[in-house]
């Protein structure tokens, strides 16, 4: 057995998804991911933490790319549209993992702790994108909101996109990008954050 | 023992926080919640299915007199001005428990578990106000979006309300109410999605 194995990250959490997906995520543990993988125990904690990991790890890097979005967001744009360009720059690489990205979501929805856990996740979404644009002289209360408002709209965007994604499934493809939707989703709560 | 007691809840709910306050939620028991307000442990479960529930029982009331605040909004209010209506007018009830409310609120903060919990009630009020504005006839995405941006003004309001309440303390009193910061978040919101 070799210490490095080709893509052993990439063919755990395919194995994970998998058998998350067959028998139900509580009743899977790490060892019958890693035989799945063909690979060990060992090797899967190399590279996660624990079985719940391989489905937040993204969660992690989606924040990272959102507040590097935010910073490299052009100095004229308000802050929300600053959100806004982030949101859709981290787009791409959900739509590059759109097959991964929906099996997982399909585990999450199923699985109310996980569902818990994601909204954890966008919790300190919000507050990290806060802090982002404070750190571009963003006031309070504006910076709170503008990233609140940030994650509302990430989170309708995020579902509809999935939805139309599933639904599209058998045509494999077709349907709207991420980042055309979270486009129409923030044109769609400016228009009703402005009427009446 | 009479099987009436007067004030039974109030007393439970106090002596809780007390409680909670003095040595941690989790190193507090039911017994010794009972206890504290010189009731049996039974008499504790005829009000609260366990010691969580003194907290959180507040947030379906909430979550109840938000929905009827949507649907007791006037017909010509657009969606996210209904929603704004429906949280000035639940403002109120969280005002005059002011006391019980911001301890609350120091519990919570204090324990990550409890946070946890709070966010998914907040994930379910905005499940609750989105299916109050549908039957208003307020389609999607619309009707998510309002809600989503609606439950990022309460959170934002809630917190600036319950630091300027506790940092006004001493005074006892002062500060604005929660409905006028509500009133203020949501203008604020709208500039923030109204500009750029």
């Amino acid at each position: 057995m070799t210490r490095w194995e080709p893509d052993a990250r990439g063919r755990l959490a395919l194995a994970a998804l998998e058998l998350y997906s067959e028998r139900g995520y509580d009743q899977t543990t790490v060892a019958e991911i890693a035989k799945r993988a063909g690979l060990t125990e060992r090797t899967f904690f190399r590279y996660f933490a624990d079985k719940r990991e391989v489905l937040f790890q993204g969660s992690d890097i989606l924040q990272n790319r959102l507040v590097q979005g935010i910073e490299n967001a052009a100095p004229t744009l308000s802050p929300m549209d600053a959100v806004g360009a982030a949101l859709v720059a981290a787009a791409g690489p959900l739509e590059e993992a759109r097959d991964f990205v929906l099996r997982r979501q399909a585990i999450v929805v199923a699985n109310p702790e996980l569902q818990e856990r994601e909204l954890i996740k966008l919790a300190v979404l919000a507050a990290a994108l806060a802090d982002a644009l404070r750190r571009r002289g963003v006031p309070d209360p504006a910076a709170s909101l503008a990233a609140e408002a940030g994650v509302a709209v990430f989170k309708v965007a995020f579902l509809r996109w999935a939805d139309q994604a599933a639904a599209a499934a058998d045509g494999n493809g077709g349907g709207p990008t991420l980042a055309q939707v979270i486009g129409q989703s923030l044109a769609e709560l400016k228009a009703v954050t402005a009427a009446g």
